[in-house]
């Protein structure tokens, strides 16, 4: 008996007898002959069956087949099995149909998101869907490889705390053993500190937030890319790292999922500089260029819109460093502007429309840190075991936070952030 | 200005003045000359201070240092610098001492664990117990390493979850937008979903237990190395995939992280085979060899630690296999032994008197699986999304978790495994 073979190396065994596990993806009994697509984790191949082994096959059976590799122009993929047997593997249950069929990219795509994630078990299985987690990977892998090359330390934070790091977004509450305790929404303590420890430090793990947002662009369950890296010299730093890492990331993704890439007919942006406007150039902008009424210095959905437009029209850049935000719109750890203490040195970077990053310089002295906590009418004592690592030296430090479902979701051109976690989590869907 | 440089480099900069910025982690102010330790990110270097620059610093001070590196004896690690200028980084803001002096590994290793917890933020910066996370990160590195050979594929699965996946473990409750929801006690269902998807998949993430224990060996919160396979023969291909995990993951640690076994003067086992015991063997050699009285076939602390023991003394191995539990004592989705419907195809690992993984076939059939949850007295309409994936068609498939901090605990012999968790969470800990 030949060994298993991946479908994606069938090129190397045309004329060769090989044997394929995996599901059933597509059958069609014909009148003297079937056809079936055979799908595996590396992907799907066409297997001729003249003998009549599949006809009482069903989609989504999961078989062992073995059979000769042949070249055939007309088979998609360029390749076909001649089906010699078949062994069942696995049965399926359903009455006379599959709830959606998931052979067809097109008709997978078509589906309503509700559809799509009740399905979510078997919607996952269409190569196309499933696509856009192979770019996740990607994301990730090129994420840690980038910041290992520059010496930071990958940590595991607890996501269970007793209080707030921001005190804006609104937190899941837990039981935990009696006391009140909260899933943290982001691990911006745990990393500050961490600094004092490794001194540049990255995580990447799941953060949670109960607002009530139902958008295309919000999940309550995010898988967050955190850095933070001690010793800058600033907030130019921070943008440094930052557009040197999504290079990478890009560079990767171009690199690795050229077929995915296909799939979503996307492009991945070729970044040199990614320009730089502070917020109130941004709200100047979209005053004169499109007469936008703006209250405040801040940017809403339309207007993260407009500036990529501008931007992309300007600079033919597909993503926009926006900083400088006032103080009072950041959390208490910002670090302020020396030049102007109503400003701080904090950015959100946009891309294609969507904020995929916030970050910026954290206060490290000890002093400015209750003052500013004490200011924002909080109690410092609420936070001391994280106001002991500033008492115990702290260097200059900053980072940011990649939201990677964002990222994928603007990657690849997705409708909905929701495409991009494997269960996602909102208001109304708790499982699957 | 010479440029910036780790302290593990310096000995490539001998005769060369060089920049170092981290922390004062010790200083003796002596008669005409101060002699400090500083540390960085990458270890620690002797500065001699013959100008009495750093007088005025105090430990913890975070500092930008510059100096000629010089080979020095008597030195700690072979190698001085002697300082020209220092600029403060970073003040600190302590009374007249730290709590605790982390310059001393021996010292720190005698604080009581409610002291090591106490000042984690601080504790943590002590070299050694840095290590921990060092050789906890060449861990999960060997982990992902040798399965992305494999061909597995990286999954990220939410961790807020509707219904228990197992019975026995208590779980979490949140408050999930006025729903019912928990923290995930393992990605079990998830990961089998996934089979389907990928075929061979793990993942990386933290798993909740609402467990009261208060021992050395529990933690609430633990980060658990999740182990996915389908087309399985049987448990014969999970003991071997873990064995060949371990080897490499034992492997990485020795090659990696020298430095760090030292620190704790341990071994990493060199395995070749894992011997494999079934549990009804287990309990009779501990009846037999050590007059232990065993009710039902299990194992209680006491009796992991004998088996190390035989096994040990038996055939020289650290590890051993302990396969083909009592079908009741585990859960519902476990693939019964097809030789004796009473047992089933499922397996602890224990290492050195501690199990650092569970794991086993699972049941791939619809109408079995419906069946065995209803025996177990449990509503099939409470599973109905994780029942759809088996509808749909699975193969046979298995597999396995690995306790990442019980397993660093093991390898460093650590007295109780919150020492290998950053901040860990337990019935007493909350923060930091």
């Amino acid at each position: 008996m030949p060994a298993r073979v991946w479908i994606e190396d069938l090129w190397n065994y045309v004329g060769k007898e090989v044997v394929v596990r995996g599901w059933i993806h597509r059958l069609r009994i014909l009148g003297g002959i079937n056809f079936a697509l055979v799908r595996d984790r590396s992907g799907v191949v066409q297997v001729v069956d003249e003998k009549k082994l599949l006809s009482d096959f069903r989609h989504e059976n999961v078989v062992e087949i073995n059979g000769e590799v042949i070249e055939e122009k007309r088979a998609p993929g360029g390749i076909e099995i001649r089906l010699k047997g078949v062994k069942l593997l696995g049965e399926v249950y359903y009455e006379s149909h599959l709830p959606v069929q998931i052979y067809s990219d097109r008709s997978v795509s078509r589906l309503k998101l509700e559809t799509l994630l009740k399905y979510r078990v078997l919607t996952l299985r269409n190569p196309r869907q499933r696509a856009i987690f192979k770019v996740l990977n990607t994301v990730v892998d090129a994420f840690r490889e980038y910041l290992k090359n520059l010496k930071f330390t990958e940590i595991h934070t607890s996501k269970i705390v007793a209080s707030a790091t921001e005190g804006g977004a609104e937190l899941f509450k837990i039981d935990y053993f009696g006391k009140k305790a909260f899933l943290a929404q982001s691990p911006q303590f745990y990393k500050q500190i961490m600094v004092g420890v490794f001194e540049r430090v990255f995580e990447v793990g799941y953060v949670y937030r109960a607002e009530k947002h139902d958008t295309p662009r919000h999940l309550n369950e995010y898988l967050s890319l955190d850095v933070e890296i001690g010793f800058i010299s600033g907030l130019e730093d921070l943008l440094e790292l930052e557009t040197g890492l999504l290079k990478h990331i890009f560079k990767k993704v171009r690199e690795e999922n050229e077929e995915e890439l296909k799939l979503f007919n996307a492009q991945v942006p070729d970044i040199e500089e990614i320009p730089r406007l502070t917020i109130k150039e941004v709200t100047g902008i979209l005053k004169r260029e499109f007469g936008k009424p703006i209250i405040g210095l801040d940017l809403d959905t339309e207007g993260e819109r407009l500036i990529t437009d501008y931007v992309r029209k300007r600079w033919g850049s597909e993503l926009v460093f926006v900083t400088h935000y006032p103080l009072s719109k950041r959390p208490m750890y910002t670090y302020p502007d020396p030049s102007n203490s109503e400003l701080s040195l904090s950015f959100d970077l946009i891309f294609r429309g969507l904020e995929i990053t916030t970050g910026g310089q954290r206060i490290h002295d000890y002093r400015m840190l209750v003052e500013k906590i004490e200011e924002r009418g909080l109690n410092p004592d609420d936070f001391s075991y994280y106001l002991d690592a500033f008492k115990f030296g702290m260097p200059p430090h900053g980072g940011f936070a990649i939201g990677a479902e964002r990222l994928v979701s603007k990657i690849l051109n997705l409708p909905n952030i929701r495409m991009a976690s494997l269960f996602p989590r909102d208001r109304h869907h708790l499982c699957p």
